[in-house]
């Protein structure tokens, strides 16, 4: 057995890792036996050398086993996963859960709670007055059985590779790292038990990938690696030029979530729903191609079927069901204010980036792992990407309990929006699917 | 200023750190700000990715002055420093202290301890009864300026930087990068005040580098390095293939430093300091060219002005100078034993890493800082490339107080000893000087 200086040795000059080389570092890593500092050295040797399809596969591999896995072989059907890079104002998961589930696909997601200009989808769920994110593991699964839907917090035994391995790319510049971001995605699916994985992976400004060539190198490999694991994954490249919907911020995107499943949602996060959640209706064997996948879908939120699996979701997990119908429910802000365009113009296109910035000033995301969400804080665009604006008309409404922030928040969106003097086409919703 | 994360991501990417960024690093790291897993990311970086002379100097001048920096200025004369890269039976410093030191250059010497298969020159000197190698600094100084030479410990304030960044470089898989390694050799010797320094590169089996090529590329940035920090540094290229001298082991490499002194060394421990020497008086301009160094270095043995300024040294650093001249006042161990040729042959070469091993496994060396030394443990070899030898014949003597070591040590040296069926030429002293 190779010691693990030998090991980063051969990456360091270029080498190529066989199977067990890599179990090692990942065993070795999560038992203390490896410090951070010789995984630092590997992961920056890896950053710059790269891994091949294989190696990549087996350091997935090898984080999927580095802690607890979930078996779902208990619930019968096809269990089908959905992950999105990350981008601003992405609700598809509050979406996409009960719709696919009132389609006849279990959904069993696990999900995490991470950084970002907003809460994760666990903030957003946790904004419903009494939804709990924690159940023990069997009457999770019961849930799921039950009802079909089931979203909890990942626990911090299931693939703990990933999490150490995450935080300490996070301050050694070695984040942009292609197979090491298909590594932590891809093994947290596995971990977590699914048997196939639709992708989102979001391209543009508000997106982790900026490129379309990166967003496509990486769900090419995603795909790929996929494969070598057994499991089938698809892949869509949806943009993230401009926030998806209108709402950014946690209750926010929760009532904008009621609104899509019962049927009148903005068009854009519809459509992006139905495509993601027909490819999920095909990986799940319940549709044989997307048109009739596309058509029971629509018919789910036509007939109430999707929002009445909401419903059944809210209320097993302790939730307050009737939020479905009374979103006033939900916590709403002490201030609310418009941000109003200076000049006259063409929206050309958003900065998705310093939107997400302008909701994070008014309290709806978290610098730090420690930092408190505000439900109720967030923003409402009034605008997309090829709106015609004159002087005065609302481009946002700010939402926030904490009138100190909106100055800030309101130089950011301002900034954010992009105003100019010719018409511009909207982007398109995919690049590819 | 930029973030340590930033400064590693453009190394990572193969950019060039300007001056203040490296400055940032080293000094982030000595103080505790930067942790040792980004280190580790910026080291492989830069052993990937390389540092130009300009960043190597940058980092050099920023370890040499990341703790106490040693002022010579008080001692007359141009202070000149010698160091070698490592190797195996090396007691050039023991000779070229007092002989240069006799000639009119003052020495004034910090050494590191180490890890090696013999102990370094601290543990050499150390071997002497009563000789101490801890000296106020005031004291230190007034030694050299009294007698010209002073040999002492390297005290752990001075160049923090170098070993803080060892220590990690050792267990994260960079040692072997051309730009530390001359950063951790030039920042020593600049921090410990030297004015000029003369470099003893080892090339070969064992050593260090084990290619003339490598070794070449070395010297060559040291020298440039050096040039850039306003130091003249000499460089000269020695073989490493078979060991100096035929002592290996502390007590027996001291006899051997006397033996040279006296005028009666092996000649090519003698040929390699009066090489080495003649640089040091022309860099210390005591003498105007190399050959009237040589005939300077020459006459202060013939005439014993070089043994008795070793006999002043060890007596102002506390050690019984009687062994000058009754070496059996040196330790030495209660069981000797030959090793024997068993076939006839000519000697065509050595693994002088397999000689250090023997010396090792018979007590001479250290294989972690917490281990002790035995002093008069050792071996001496009876042979060197090139000789002829009859089955039966000896090829060394082991000496050592743990007869249980001998088994090993004899099985590492005949295997290090290689035997041919036809007559080899010995290998040059030097591979470039």
């Amino acid at each position: 057995m190779r010691s693990i200086e030998e090991i980063i040795e051969i990456k360091r000059d270029g080498g190529v890792h066989d199977v067990a080389d890599i179990r090692r570092l990942v065993d070795a890593f999560v038992s203390g036996e490896m410090p951070d500092y010789q995984m630092a050295a590997w992961l920056m040797a890896a950053f710059i050398r790269g891994l091949d399809s294989d190696e990549t596969a087996a350091l997935t591999e090898a984080m999927a086993h580095s802690g607890r896995t979930v078996d779902l072989s208990s619930i019968p059907g096809v269990k089908v996963d959905k992950h999105s890079t990350g981008g601003v104002g992405d609700t598809t998961t509050l979406v996409l859960a009960p719709l696919v589930a009132s389609c006849g696909v279990p959904v069993a997601k696990m999900s995490g709670r991470g950084l970002g200009f907003t809460g994760g989808t666990l903030d957003k769920l946790e904004s419903i007055p009494g939804f709990t994110v924690v159940l023990d593991p069997d009457a999770f699964l019961a849930q799921v059985r039950d009802i079909g839907v089931g979203v909890i917090a990942q626990s911090a035994d299931v693939d703990p590779a990933d999490k150490k391995m995450y935080a300490l790319r996070d301050v050694t510049a070695t984040v942009p790292s292609l197979p090491l971001i298909v590594g932590s995605i891809i093994s947290k699916k596995v971990a977590g038990g699914a048997d196939a994985i639709v992708l989102d992976v979001k391209v543009g400004s508000g997106a982790f990938m900026k490129s379309e060539d990166d967003a496509r190198a990486l769900a090419a490999e995603l795909t790929r690696v996929g494969a070598l694991l057994g499991k089938e994954v698809t892949a869509v490249l949806t943009d993230m030029d401009q926030p998806l919907g209108h709402a950014v911020g946690n209750a926010l995107e929760v009532r904008e979530a009621i609104d899509t499943l019962a049927g009148r949602g903005p068009a854009d996060l519809t459509e992006l729903c139905l495509v993601l959640g027909a490819k999920m209706l095909v990986a799940g064997r319940v549709a044989a191609d997307e048109s009739e996948a596309r058509s029971a879908l629509e018919d789910a939120i036509a007939t109430g079927a999707a929002i009445e699996k909401f419903r059944q979701w809210v209320a097993a997990q302790g939730g307050d069901a009737r939020v479905a119908d009374e979103p006033e429910l939900l916590a709403t802000a002490t201030f609310t204010e418009a941000v109003v365009a200076e000049h006259a113009g063409w929206v050309t296109g958003f900065d998705a980036e310093g939107v997400g910035r302008a909701a994070m000033a008014l309290g709806a995301g978290r610098a730090r792992q420690e930092d408190a969400i505000d439900p109720a804080a967030g923003l409402l665009l009034a605008v997309k990407t090829g709106d015609r604006v004159e002087a005065g008309d609302t481009l946002a409404v700010l939402h926030t309990n904490m009138p100190e922030s909106i100055a800030e928040a309101r130089e950011r969106l301002s900034a954010a929006v992009r105003l100019g003097d010719a018409p511009a086409a909207p982007p398109p919703l995919f690049h590819e699917v």
